[in-house]
């Protein structure tokens, strides 16, 4: 996957729609924008170096999600190609705040955030906040988006 | 399903965690939430008599998602029941607004909310905005949160 | 949900299809049908006071799948009420094999199977599979289709 | 996405796993593998300038499942890239079948096979099944499987 970091400071994932993400109303089932803005958050940890999971911590080190949301402009359909432009929006002791645009041919589709708690997570393990590793703390700032 | 108005005219969805739900953080993945709204809008609207996707009207009349989001406070485990209590903020002329409390064992698991237009929808076909129907206007407002 | 014990042996689960199971050709997407397998299988487990993920057990016991298909005959959509019913066509040492046919108004819509083995499981672990436990073989038993 | 013909006629689409794929075991879910292949599938007809939902034809054309199954073998993990390899194990007057390798570092994965029927579908359309237009069953032949 190519990735391009544009003016603003985002991280820019590039992805095509996939039949099993429409729904009967013959767009992209509006649940599908969610992974979409994971999968981003993700590659953009993975550009940094870094891994949203952690498997050599004891107990593993995840990101569960404090709260998120979309705002739908425009549908997307089986076939698209489109973008997902992803950028920090906020760093805090505890968790980082995102913000999302999905863009298909220069258009906005949808704008969405995303709040991620820096956390012990594992099956069986109850989930706990920790404060965020120094190393992924500075990393993070890459991607800080200029106001 | 049994379905249960609480005093504050909220309808109750009863569920439960299902494995593909779950990921490998060992919990609920936070898209699933997502899906149980969706579900307990179209089991609201079933109570009522009324369809979220009118195929004898042509073209189709479907609810595309305008906005939506969830405030995740404790996590869901595979096997967890748990309850969807949904009702309708505000009512405008073409769309309807929800909130929605996810529940289990008495305790806030997330707090959601979504708005969906009323659209014409289909295969090929350019979604639009419409009014929403008198009948379902009205039987929407007996999920009207008291305030 | 209610569960009924048909003649043949069979787990009779019920359900009705969700607006995210369905696809832009307007019926269920195909992979929807083995989430309701999935989860037929894990109702069965717990109406024979098992559970498909042992937590109790360090490393965990599970059951990932080591094979499956489906044969679709007729198409669900939106909204229909459907039956799993899902009987054991085996059991060997380590593993155990299901027939399902999903049953829509006394009709077929689909036939699958699966076969799932007893592993150890978890984050960081590697799969191994591991002799059935005494009592999940015993109780088994119980739902075994009669030839 | 870079796409590379084998020598035995295989279409290769190369992935790697996102954390919604992943489930509580903490190894991809095994009905991902279904949407794997699936992309893969419409992958290779994009490949021969065809499409797999032709919206211009009235009603519209779709190609529904008639069958899948797959083999798991070994476990898929979040992060993980392999590699979806599809050739066209035979076509019929309707329908065509596929055949698929998983593969990750050289490593079998799982194997999988789908039969897909030419059909008509739509929202509210009985599906019925049609033969293949003579175009798409020219192009096919490039991937058929040598045996």
């Amino acid at each position: 996957m190519k990735k391009t970091n544009t003016m603003n400071n985002r991280f820019v994932m590039p992805r095509r729609v996939e039949f099993a993400d429409t729904d009967m109303a013959g767009i992209v089932h509006f649940a599908a924008f969610f992974r979409y803005m994971e999968t981003a958050e993700h590659e953009l940890f993975r550009s940094l170096g870094l891994t949203l999971v952690d498997m050599e911590r004891d107990p593993h080190l995840g990101w569960p999600r404090v709260s998120c949301g979309f705002d739908f402009i425009r549908p997307l359909r089986f076939g698209d190609d489109f973008e997902v432009h992803i950028g920090v929006a906020n760093i805090s002791e505890k968790s980082v705040a995102y913000e999302v645009e999905v863009v298909r041919e220069g258009k906005t589709i949808a704008r969405g955030h995303s709040t991620s708690a820096c956390c012990e997570v594992g099956t069986g393990i109850k989930v706990r906040s920790v404060p965020i590793p120094a190393e992924a703390r500075g990393k993070l700032q890459q991607y800080l988006v200029r106001k």
